[in-house]
């Protein structure tokens, strides 16, 4: 061990991301990205924005981004917090609300950047089990807690939560902060931005990097009351006070203005989703009900890790994961048509061996 | 007090960015910005990577931006760290290497946000006193100690420390990590790098924003030895695993590259900096020597705050701080030639008042 690690430095179990690998050929069906690119408009600005001022520090308010976002969702621009992937919002959260003298909760089976960012900064969690269906049940949360943590819909499930049970939730927990992670809500899920006014424990985080086909880009968002926004802003003022450069500024706010080309995504991607979750039930494959922009599936036959391999193999990457509840599981990123297609041609020959 | 702050959001004291207004003809001397544009062919591959392939992440490694910074600086790829701005890199810096049993030093005067990032990562920190002239004295340093950081050239003064003085106290602390902070290295200072392969408890931080006037995108660096580079790294990736986007990281990459641009962009703001040296003489300031884009000045009849002020009211502006030791001075960022003549007009009125 390195004698000039600090103490966190050796004790932390860093995140995994999914891989990128750089292949020729390959169906990328494992971390959950965009079959379709960004929006032109959003393209064009950011090539207008590679210009000469890029020796400016950027707005560190993100004033105009902050506004777009906040006539997208009918919040006003106080209510809205930016920052460099919504993986970063999160982290900022897990500082400023969700560090509470009480433990946190979430799922058992959900993002797995949650434990971590709950070890690097020294929160107690308790893990909160999915049912037999790996449904969230709401009820399930009714005990001791500091502060609760959701995505919704869940990942890696995709099983979504309505609006009517946030509501519940964040009205059976209003003393406590309450954080909603949205990052698929924009694929069928209900969003709970329309219950901030009437919830000041409820904070929203969004991500650009999925709906918005914006993973290379790095931009997150989280909305809510301005008490819960400027706790985030006191963090963030705390750490890096520019966490967004002009490029991204630009970008996402160009891409949160083409309202069109955003709804029309979605639409496509939700098309993609019911077909490939057709062709996956005709394999044999069990299929959780989506409202992501992926599907969690098992095989009545054969084990996910078995079958990722024969994918990989073929050059078609999705995400396994080992934890022993969902081991049977894969989690696969909903594609262009042609992608499907060779997913399923792939599937074929591996459940015919 | 919002009752959802967690106890760590209530204890923070943000750190306070220089403006970045938005007013017309303002001659901005405030931030130690480049007065020169970035490489062109840097906003060439920005425009190039403004692409649809942003809907993909991006290299959580970075590993076209480090191998280009290894060979820039004569180091190997492991030993290079990248992140969101070296603002980023520093407060990771703070997690993984300066948080440590015994106390951080760092000098008293110098870059403001040191002492927020200590507590925000919870750290013991003492300062030690620059010397009557504002020098850094490495003998200083000769006390219980964990970790040290030291900015070189300092900010705001812009006083350097040679190679070998800091290759004194590397030895003389070899059981400690130090941590040299060298956003102002490009405008004169000797950059430590070359001490890291004998030094491996020497980590240095470098930025983009200044030498390389790619403020606006936010790209820093940190070189050392693979040891302390694998502790930023997995603080890292229990924080964010792609702080970079994919056009800060072709951007960054090819401005790296483009070494002849970036050389004379280097000697152009030296060149500034004499020039404005001699006027600022002229009108009575004292200016410390400088190795940075900016320099420190006081000027022997007027204080510092008075004439900010007055220059403010002329839509130039400086940066003022109001800290006891330094309220005499103003830091003043090396402009283009127009800036400095309408920075020294302005002057000429306010003193002649």
């Amino acid at each position: 061990m390195n004698p000039f690690w600090s103490q966190l430095a050796r004790e932390l179990s860093p995140y995994v991301p999914g891989e990128q690998p750089r292949m020729e050929n390959l169906v990328k069906l494992n971390t959950n990205e965009s079959p379709f690119g960004p929006s032109p408009l959003a393209l064009a600005a950011m090539r207008e924005a590679a210009a000469d001022t890029l020796r400016l520090y950027p707005d560190p308010e993100a004033t105009e981004l902050r506004e777009a976002l906040a006539v997208h969702h009918g919040v006003r621009p106080e209510q809205v917090f930016v920052g460099n992937g919504s993986d970063e919002v999160l982290a900022h959260a897990f500082a400023a609300l969700l560090k509470q003298p009480k433990k946190l909760l979430f799922p058992d089976v959900t993002y797995s950047f949650y434990p971590v960012w709950a070890r690097l900064f020294g929160l107690a969690f308790e893990t909160v089990e999915l049912d037999g269906g790996l449904h969230i049940r709401v009820e399930d949360y009714r005990r001791e807690a500091g502060a609760i943590l959701i995505a919704n819909p869940n990942a890696p499930t995709g099983i979504a939560l309505s609006r009517a049970e946030i509501a519940r939730l964040l009205e059976e927990h209003s003393d406590i902060p309450v954080v909603i992670d949205e990052a698929y809500v924009d694929f069928g899920g209900e969003s709970a931005v329309p219950l901030i006014d009437d919830h000041p424990n409820l904070l929203v985080v969004q991500t650009m990097s999925k709906s918005r086909a914006l993973a290379g880009l790095r931009v997150g968002y989280a909305l809510g009351g301005a008490g819960l926004i400027e706790a985030l802003r006191r963090v963030k003022d705390s750490f890096n006070s520019y966490p967004l450069g002009q490029i991204a500024q630009a970008g996402a706010a160009a891409s949160v203005r083409d309202d069109g080309y955003f709804r029309a995504n979605c639409a496509r991607v939700i098309a993609g989703r019911e077909a490939m979750t057709q062709e996956l039930t005709g394999l044999g494959f069990e299929v959780l009900p989506s409202s992501a922009n992926f599907v969690f599936a098992r095989h009545k036959a054969q084990g996910g890790a078995e079958i990722a391999a024969g994918l990989r193999e073929r050059t078609v990457l999705v995400r396994h994961f080992s934890a022993a509840r969902i081991a049977a599981y894969l989690r696969i990123t909903v594609g262009t048509e042609d992608d499907t297609r060779r997913l399923i041609s792939a599937l074929v020959e591996i459940l015919g061996d």
